[in-house]
């Protein structure tokens, strides 16, 4: 099959990638996990999924600059079909959870995969992922996309989710004061996850045009120029900056929270003195629940394809990817069927 | 009356220094707040307090080396008796909250005016405190000491309800497994207060005299050197170190609580990253409800008196300083009465 590889150093278009092996065909010892073509590990119920669209995020950006030291396909967001897999998946069209846990240890057993120690990650951490025509993925990651949700919007799941994790873990009080910081992909689906609660959601950011998108969905932006300080609830950083950072920390309020969105890599300057001296409640936010975000998009509560800027083939994948990491770039797709 | 003094430069007892004014005295305008002849503001319904006891924190010592830019009097913990004052608070022996609100704005309508930003803190920011024979302290912040608390306890009435604000943030289960990383007095004091809920808790340090202490009270302790590494529901950080802060973010589960319990001064070198990947809830906390502090002395559920390594006069205070400055040394208390 095509698939887009980065072998550390480049990022190719390979046209003979070895394809996943599929559940079905593949698994002989019916007890234990094994290992795949691609060096990725399978477990017993996974499904081949034939990709329709992929998504290029920031996190595929950063692997090409040696995020996670990542070797194989990159690509987490995506919609496709089940191409192969126990008989009641096939043919159905499927978002998937990007981390493939064990199932075995008490993190899985706590229904939080996510967070398990041995866990592979689609297109980060020893898994190969969705800029491919197909990808193998756990049955049990997998969510049905409704019938009258696009591929285009469906593609958004993986990054919504993350956007409403947020609320499985603050409460957020109709009247309180939100303040996104960020007016990027991620931002924007923060904000539009939050104001569902409604919060008074505010964002700020660097550009008018990507303020502009956010201003339509019935969000307050300000321009960082425009900006004078207050004091906010809630707090969401999603610029990745260690600006971004400085600035969240001194726009909550005493005993306010500060979701940490975004990861920035590398280790910063940071005085955690406000944290304490202000009892701020910092709180580590990634990947969320699918079903949330599949029902958003189903119910249209939320609008995610005016986020698209272009939509490649994978064979011009590459190209793609350099589109993507234009300053200031949209969410660009790539179409594998 | 007598004071020990900080100019900025060098610590000295003040033998004449300006007694603060008491509500009852030196009060002319009803209406507004009023500057007393120390610089610090007053408010109308303020006690005169005489102290009996004080305690040097390593707060104190960090305002002698520039903390907060303070100049006067230091000093914030202390036990004391009411010696002018409306007459309901005439002779009763108190403790006192360090913060004092401006009483009308946000923050102190919501009862939180040890987060007003206009307070002044006693011995820290823009208020005299307790290092001297006399210590002017708004009525509202005071607690009655039980009769059967001694004034070697009250005294740690301060710190103890720092410990006791960690509960007022979290939950904490039966069972739940703690670390307290430091075997100082802060972490001693922690330790004392979360066993209280049923938790597992293990305090971490370097000293094994220090851990000897915690051992007592009933909480496993384990030395440094002899440390392996294990994941924690929630982690308490009080060892006030950069090195302290990388552990702990290293020992908590992921979506496990890290509470930061101690200012750690000035800009640190820290991956924030662990933070978001792990979703751990990073808290901030600092001072705390005296009520449960005083209430867990009373009925002798905690033990504080051990913490103590020597008592001086207020007269050689400048002395009581050094040793507390000595590294590894517990509580120094100065007597002024």
């Amino acid at each position: 099959m095509r698939a887009l590889y980065w072998d550390g150093h480049e990022l190719s278009l390979r046209g003979t990638y070895p394809a996943p092996a599929s559940s079905s065909s593949k698994i002989e010892d019916a007890g234990s996990k094994i290992v795949g073509a691609t060096g990725s590990r399978l477990f017993l119920s996974s499904a081949l999924i034939k990709v329709h669209l992929a998504g290029i995020c920031s996190t595929d950006l950063q692997i090409l600059k040696g995020y996670m030291g990542f070797k194989g396909v990159p690509g987490h967001e995506f919609v496709g079909s089940v191409a192969d897999a126990p008989k009641e998946f096939v043919g159905k069209r499927m978002a998937g959870e990007i981390n493939f846990g064990c199932g075995n240890c008490d993190a899985c057993r706590r229904d939080l995969g996510r967070h398990c120690p041995n866990r592979s990650v689609m297109g980060i951490l020893n898994a190969d992922g969705a800029f491919a025509e197909y990808v193998s993925v756990p049955t049990a990651n997998l969510h049905v996309v409704p019938e009258n949700v696009s591929d285009e919007e469906a593609v958004f799941t993986e990054p919504l989710a993350a956007a409403f994790e947020i609320l499985t873990q603050i409460e957020l009080d109709p009247g309180d004061e939100v303040l996104i910081l960020g007016d990027g992909k991620l931002g924007n689906l923060c904000a539009q996850a939050l104001r569902l609660t409604g919060a008074k959601v505010t964002a700020l950011g660097k550009h008018a045009d990507k303020l502009a998108l956010i201003k339509k969905i019935g969000v307050r932006t300000v321009e960082l120029k425009d900006w004078q300080a207050r004091l906010f609830d809630v707090v969401v950083e999603a610029t990745g900056s260690a600006a971004g950072l400085e600035l969240a920390l001194s726009a909550v309020r005493p005993r306010g929270t500060l979701i940490l969105k975004s990861t920035i890599a590398g280790n910063h300057q940071v005085s955690l003195a406000p944290i304490v001296i202000n009892e701020i409640n910092l709180v580590g936010s990634r990947c969320g629940p699918f079903p949330d975000a599949l029902n958003a998009l189903a119910q249209k509560q939320v609008s995610v394809t005016p986020l698209i800027e272009a939509v490649y083939s994978l064979n011009d994948g590459v190209a793609a990817f350099e589109h993507a990491a234009r300053r200031g770039a949209r969410k660009i797709l790539l179409r594998a069927a």
